[in-house]
């Protein structure tokens, strides 16, 4: 399969349904429509959703049923990305090469947009599920595996533990315990989600949740590694950033030839859960190699 | 009924319920965690879960059953004040006599224990509800009612609104406008979900709904003539703070005694719209006039 050729395809689809889920809206204060539009259509890669829409098709289910649960963990991502540019936060004012939310907006508003992108995600997946009128409990299961993932115990809880290890000394058991839960547990959730709204079987979740384990934590270490070596030109975010911010990073906790012998090694644990799946689970396994690969190419 | 004890009762099986479902956990950054309790415990009344529990048994729900829903609306109430106070918001320093979540916590850890109280909030509806094993429809719709009140359309939109309209003229529109948002929203999606979730028919659940549509603006009604006319030691606040701030009240939008007739009449609508249930909706009934009433006893 042309990989390049899918994420386009599949970045279009989760746009068209995000444009459906949240219109512009005259019933909001025009500012706080437009500030939530700004920071979820700025061009992100929409990794969570399709990860989750590949999830479901692994285990053969519509798309359709997905969607709405795709879109909200977009809706999440967005939220969390846009709370962590804050002053009081990373204080960026630069994401995706566009100024940041409160740059554009103001403190306040960035905030608020925030706070409206999080709660109307469940207001999507709860609509999206009364919609379809499938599976209200599996419906559920996803919704609490999605409030999970990006809780105090996932992503808000990683990045607590981040901002509080600025400044101290990297080790593997932080590192490991930052990026599992700041950027691994939403991208987990996302395959969580799609496995369970998709009808998988008690096994087939298993080994789902086991793909999405190591992929979420391998796309932190890429992206550890891209930051020192990737150039702003193709990240999008300027390099050498984590280290300006003294942020906790795999290669500067275990070096450099060690994090990418654990990126590689996350990749095969990743492959290895999805060995019984047939060619359904393609496009989880070209994710899991592009996630990798693109900042620890083959040849290294 | 004794409404008093009534509202003791509820706000301590309440209190008991929160604590189970967002108990001491090691698994979190201490910090959040202490963050996210401290505000969620620090003596708020309770309003949104007793009425979502008082909507449910006037059509004769088990407490039980309502209580997820009850629980995650007073955390999602608390989140909503702790980003209200902040520096970028109201910058309050005082909410309930206490030092606010930023003061004690430091802004960043501010947000990021709003986001977590949310976020949660939406994991302790789907457990419950799935714990329950009831209606899990029932619990989509009442997730659903439940993001909507808090969200864009609702308290999010309203709070943006109440923000920009500062320094604006306060006519009666741009109040109405900002008090169903900000306010009521909630107010009547905690009515809603008791409702939805305590079984409600589509008739009983219109009724409950004209209650808590009237009930969500008088209760903010009440409390901006409690602003102008409380004292700081029965409120929790510093009595004329809106003023301070310039916020558009009704009082402020068209005077003093025409708000107090609105209540009034708000009060009126709400206990008509009960008309025919029976004495199951008597703690409706008394809420009722205990909101409007600690504002504006019965001899004005």
């Amino acid at each position: 399969m042309n990989l390049q050729r899918y994420l386009e395809k599949r970045s279009q689809l989760v746009d068209r349904a995000l444009t459906r889920v949240l219109p512009k809206r005259t019933s909001l204060p025009t500012k706080l429509d437009d500030a939530m539009r700004y920071s979820l259509f700025s061009g992100g890669k929409r990794i969570r959703p399709i990860l989750a829409l590949a999830s479901g098709e692994a285990v053969g289910a519509p798309v359709a049923h997905i969607m709405p649960f795709a879109c909200a963990l977009e809706m999440i991502h967005s939220y969390s990305l846009v709370h962590d540019d804050l002053p009081a936060m990373d204080d960026d004012d630069l994401r995706r090469g566009q100024p940041t939310n409160h740059i554009v907006f103001g403190e306040a508003m960035a905030i608020l947009a925030g706070d409206g992108l999080l709660t109307e995600a469940f207001r999507v997946m709860a609509e999206g599920a009364l919609r379809l009128g499938k599976n209200p409990a599996a419906a559920l299961r996803a919704v609490q595996e999605i409030a999970i993932g990006a809780g105090a115990m996932g992503m808000v809880g990683g990045q607590v533990a981040d901002l509080e290890a600025e400044q101290k000394k990297p080790t593997r058991t932080l590192v490991d315990y930052i990026h599992t839960r700041k950027t691994a547990a939403l991208l987990r959730a996302s395959v969580r989600a799609g496995a369970l709204v998709g009808g998988a079987s008690p096994r087939q979740f298993a080994r789902l949740d086991e793909y999405g384990a190591a992929i979420g934590l391998a796309f932190q270490v890429a992206d550890d590694i891209l930051d020192v070596e990737g150039e702003t030109a193709k990240t999008g975010k300027r390099a050498g950033r984590d280290a300006e911010l003294q942020k906790v990073t795999y290669p500067a906790a275990v070096g450099m030839k060690k994090a990418k012998a654990r990126a590689r090694e996350l990749l095969h644990e990743a492959l290895a859960a999805l060995q019984s799946f047939p060619v359904a689970a393609d496009p989880l396994r070209e994710i899991a190699k592009f996630v990798v690969e693109r900042a620890v190419p083959r040849a290294t």
